[in-house]
């Protein structure tokens, strides 16, 4: 049995300075800035005949306070899968498609400096029951076989009765030596007055001197509505890279006050340098700072904090240290 | 430290469409209807002069959800043992033996065609407080040495101020190449009016061409009683095994409309196949059916949803996933 | 990856009796008397240059109930670390420097006959809302390098909003192959009236044929005190240990009747054996008396149960098994 069971992980923790409008400024310990800290088993058996069986046990830990997800314990993902020359069959909980085309930011999706603020932070639900931003419970999945650079993935996921739990999407993408692009679209059933939708284009482009991420992402539920568009980029350096990005939210239709309404908008600006101390081991540095307009209170720590008000501007900076193991 | 631990697990997932009166159909996602999904440590240290010390550590897992026991993280076993040629001491949280008795079905004991529904079920407690239908904390257990092949156990476990987990029992059996019977009695201490008393015989006998799966289980608490009769075969086919089963459950003494007055009787009828991909992995397909009889609610499901009211009938099919690592 | 992880752990399991005073007596299955259970992951990288990377997740597991701890899986201790010839720095969850000094007692700071039930116990905190008696979240420490036999280390963690967490101490020790002597300070912002304070100095000695362990403990909150003094002995024998201890807590300062009143005084006398069946396995039998006046409530459980009227005493014995991993 053992041969067969890889163990992997990732602790990842730093001190940062953060400032959130009326909620003031915080000095803490944050786990998983760079590469969300974790642990987990995987494995792959060969059935012969080009037919694998294939596991993913992960689960999240904060190596800040000791804590791992007590109500989701191996809630990074839970799967079993049957591949082989058709594809690939996956079962368990997962990302969505519509999170997985996200991925790639120049920050690694996680952190005071990423997009994924935007993208699967506080808010970006738009006020609705959707729980699938970022992973779907009970999903089926289906993965186009590598043929040529194109990748896809359809994925139902059953709501077993839990409202925004049930959710279809599919993405599918190119990707080359240079070049990764995709297109994702997700349906998650929330009830009234409408099921939320999701959709996003990536194109990200590796010039050699600097790699270009951009992201359109598009959330709608009802009248509301959020346009994010995002460009950065990385720029290796003799030891490191240094990333930089920007994003604009658009936000619509929601009623004054909500943090839906038109201009309670936001843009995120950030800049941040990873210095490779190994391929597994890196200490970084990030600085950030997201500017809300309106009611928006998009924070640079996913979630704004109680007292934050809308229209209050949020920023920080942080140096950490990151290990693969 | 490292050589000496195996890190071993389960992950099996299956997509199934369950009926159960009054509460309607679902199609769901399930984790562990083969073989329960879960990952754990184990090792061996021999100590010289015939005597060894083990561990097992064992903790369930949902692979649809990626949720693990929170309350009880290795729930499944934790235990620390000292054996040699005088048999075994076992110490921690573990099965009973009751509950080990009944192991060994034609379905693994687990899954919506499983006689493990009557066995440890929903109301299998009889509606008492006992708590050791499958598992004891705080047990003692001692386990008879090899000898030719009867096999036996008694346990003792400690109560510890809950109602429900004092438990003494023990089994006592005998297996050879075709045959493995056995049987076990248990006493749990649940206050009034009476104990809780479960006992039960096993009778399997493997015919070369097929296995037949026997199980006579009875359970009392004060003047009521449920007497369980299963009988199941397993057929080996050139690439897997079909399985098929049967279960009466006869109930008593219980107060009208309790589900466990005369008459609230249930019975399983369950055909299944096990494709085996490898020795590890298989996919699996079953089809089940639980006929209530008066107030009687027993489930495909193991407990019976809210809606499902008394005397209705529950039903469903599966397709799975099994792979172990 | 796999190839870099350890992974670790103890399973350690005992059955006891304990008397509380007026909550009674007691048999009990307990779990981690000897060397408390857990598992974990640990690992290091080799950077080049001296310089190091390291984690170390753990968790604690109770093998009489299979339970962790749900609200902090790896709260015994989740670190990142880089090292070199200017020593450690290291993020996350850890001991406290006025923990780590109080280490090395007789009984290995765990279990019925430990000094640890005055220097973390109930009660230790002297009412105050001090988390930080064992470990502290968001901790940043500094280790010095080896040097000769000089040991320190300095901690500082965020409190995050949380009363009770912020800490900042240190410890600094000389050992060789016979002595091991140090001397640890730790303040604790608690509000009203005053920050918690704790200091102690560890004195242990080997003289070959037993090892004398000391260790001169004081915690004040405002007007209360706690003036801890612990003297013992472990002897090598043939083919285990014996080992002795004794603890006199001397309180003061808080009202009548709070336990922490002057004669609010509490001892500890507990002698034990350690047999060795391996280096890894061990049984072990401890007999421990708690001798409590005025209001004290000291207890061989470490938090005395809810019946154990002040004043009254408190006694354990007990046989366990324990198996490193």
């Amino acid at each position: 049995a053992q041969s067969s069971v890889t163990l992997f992980g990732v602790v990842d923790a730093s001190v940062r300075s953060v400032k959130n409008g009326s909620a003031g400024s915080e000095t803490q310990m944050a786990s998983g800035d760079n590469t969300t800290s974790r642990w987990g088993m995987r494995g792959v058996e060969d059935l012969g005949g080009g037919l694998r069986a294939s596991f993913h046990l992960e689960s999240q830990l904060n190596v800040d306070s000791g804590t791992a997800d007590a109500a989701k314990y191996f809630g990074r993902r839970s799967t079993v899968s049957l591949s082989g020359g058709f594809g690939e069959v996956r079962l368990g909980r997962d990302y969505t498609p519509t999170f997985t085309n996200g991925l790639g930011d120049e920050f690694g999706i996680v952190g005071i400096g990423s997009r994924g603020i935007f993208l699967y932070g506080g808010g970006s639900n738009l006020g609705s029951a959707a729980t699938t931003l970022v992973r779907a419970d009970n999903a089926v999945s289906y993965f186009l076989p590598t043929m040529g650079g194109v990748y896809g993935q359809v994925q139902i996921s059953a709501g077993e009765g839990v409202v925004g739990n049930r959710y279809t999407g599919g993405l599918l993408g190119y990707k080359n030596q240079a070049l990764d692009a995709g297109i994702a679209y997700g349906i998650t059933d929330v009830g009234t007055p409408s099921d939320f939708k999701h959709y996003n284009v990536k194109f990200n482009y590796n010039f050699g001197f600097a790699t270009l991420h951009t992201l359109y992402d598009v959330k709608t539920w009802g009248a509301r509505k959020t346009q994010d568009i995002s460009i950065g980029a990385s720029i290796p350096v003799a030891t490191g890279t240094i990333r930089a990005g920007y994003t604009r939210a658009n936000r619509s239709g929601g009623p004054l006050g909500s943090g839906y309404a038109d201009g309670d908008d936001s843009t995120r600006l950030a800049i941040g340098y990873v210095h490779d101390l190994s391929k597994r081991t890196a200490v970084y540095t990030t600085l950030s700072r997201i500017t809300n307009k309106g009611a928006a209170r998009s924070s640079v720590l996913g979630s704004a904090p109680a007292g934050m008000l809308g229209g209050e501007n949020s920023s920080g900076y942080q140096v950490g240290l990151r290990h693969i193991f």
